[in-house]
């Protein structure tokens, strides 16, 4: 899982820096971390800084180049707190997380990250297909790199979470829903929309993968399925069939 | 906007985490920050860490005791990465900021981080009502303080954007909704769920509401209201009225 997904540092500055960003990646879940041309490294910062992620020190790759560090890679997303004139889509980390994760079985992805004081320079954007904000303070936006990086790799894990239905897993409210129940909830809105002629069943389109991305994104908990599927029974309960 | 919200950190060790976490919650939009009994304070390396973040850490409240630092607080949260045998309710990071915002009109609310190292001791895990848990790798739980601190705040954030439906405001995409699109598609919901007998606009109780949660919470985008339209058009032209 996120075994596809590499952590890229263009030029990093502090050492210290680099072991944040490795302790913050093994947090969530992911391991490939390249270095483009580090300033100093290695560095007794960077392992007191990675507080035992020392794992994914030892695996990272140190590229001479960027172009080294993204070989491979079939999507290039590069991170950016300014807004220049863009002609890449811009996507919050949201909704990158959303599609890297939706994009990954069969891909290799790469997430670039800029020098701590001065980011990416334009070349190196260009190389990427998407950009990436996380949407901070306008007037102070420039997140700490480790910072940044720990934002991304969350966003990434909590929609690694949630495509598998496991935000709730470790909550005892009691309200968590299951896997099957989700299925029984798409099952039914499946069935209503036949009922109201919105799906049809010989040319169903991309309906209910649509349908279920929405929910997927709402984080149903116990009481949403209740009502959506008290909505559904009210649907197949109308007369008027056609 | 988040202004209720004090970020308490406990005992902490390190003073550049403190400036760390000031930079995070500057970032994202929070300014109250309390520091009980920190252990090496004032200190250069805050005010390094804290990247010009200096007027949070200057306006700081240094307190004696945690009891100090929540007086005053309505809803007290407290972070952990550790399972004991919790009588509190658990939520994650994500449902933690969308409940405190919730709540925040009226209430002044305080989120506890503890030791590096220790964390939050049992008697001061006492002092809240919820639990916080961010979901990180089970076997390499324990998240930086600024970074634990980063993640709450940009969950804070994220939510209170996605609430103003500004999550989208930045984007180039050209599918966008605005607030008066969402407008548009809860009426026609409400018109279907009348239509289908779910509702009763004499006796409404709080259906309305909780569906706006539902897709607050999913982000929708210009096409996800289009789909949701057509489905409400479906059901209002059927035949078979009541």
């Amino acid at each position: 899982m996120l075994s596809n997904i590499r952590i890229v540092l263009v030029n990093p500055y502090h050492p210290g820096n680099i072991g944040s960003v490795a302790r913050a990646m093994k947090n969530m879940g992911l391991n490939k971390l390249y270095l483009v041309e580090p300033r100093k490294y290695p560095h007794p910062d960077a392992i007191a800084f990675s507080s035992h992620a020392t794992d994914v020190l030892d695996h990272a790759m140190i590229t001479d180049s960027l172009d080294e560090a993204i070989k491979g890679c079939h999507v290039v997303y590069a991170t950016s707190a300014r807004f220049r004139e863009f002609s890449k889509p811009i996507l919050t980390s949201r909704e990158a997380a959303q599609k890297m994760l939706d994009e990954q079985e069969n891909s290799e992805i790469a997430i670039l990250f800029g020098r701590e004081r001065t980011g990416l320079f334009n070349n190196e954007l260009m190389k990427s297909q998407y950009h990436i904000y996380i949407p901070s303070v306008e007037t102070y936006s420039s997140l700490n790199l480790a910072a940044a990086v720990q934002v991304m790799c969350y966003e990434l894990r909590m929609t690694h979470l949630v495509k598998q239905g496991k935000t709730k897993i470790r909550q005892q409210r009691g309200n968590e829903v299951t896997i099957e129940e989700l299925e029984g909830l798409y099952q039914h809105i499946e069935e209503a929309m036949i009922k109201i002629g919105f799906l049809n069943p010989n040319n169903p389109r991309r309906l209910m993968p649509r349908i279920r991305r929405i929910f997927t994104r709402a984080e149903l908990d116990k009481n949403d399925l209740d009502l959506l599927r008290g909505i559904m029974r009210s649907i197949l309960d109308q007369n008027g069939q056609e």
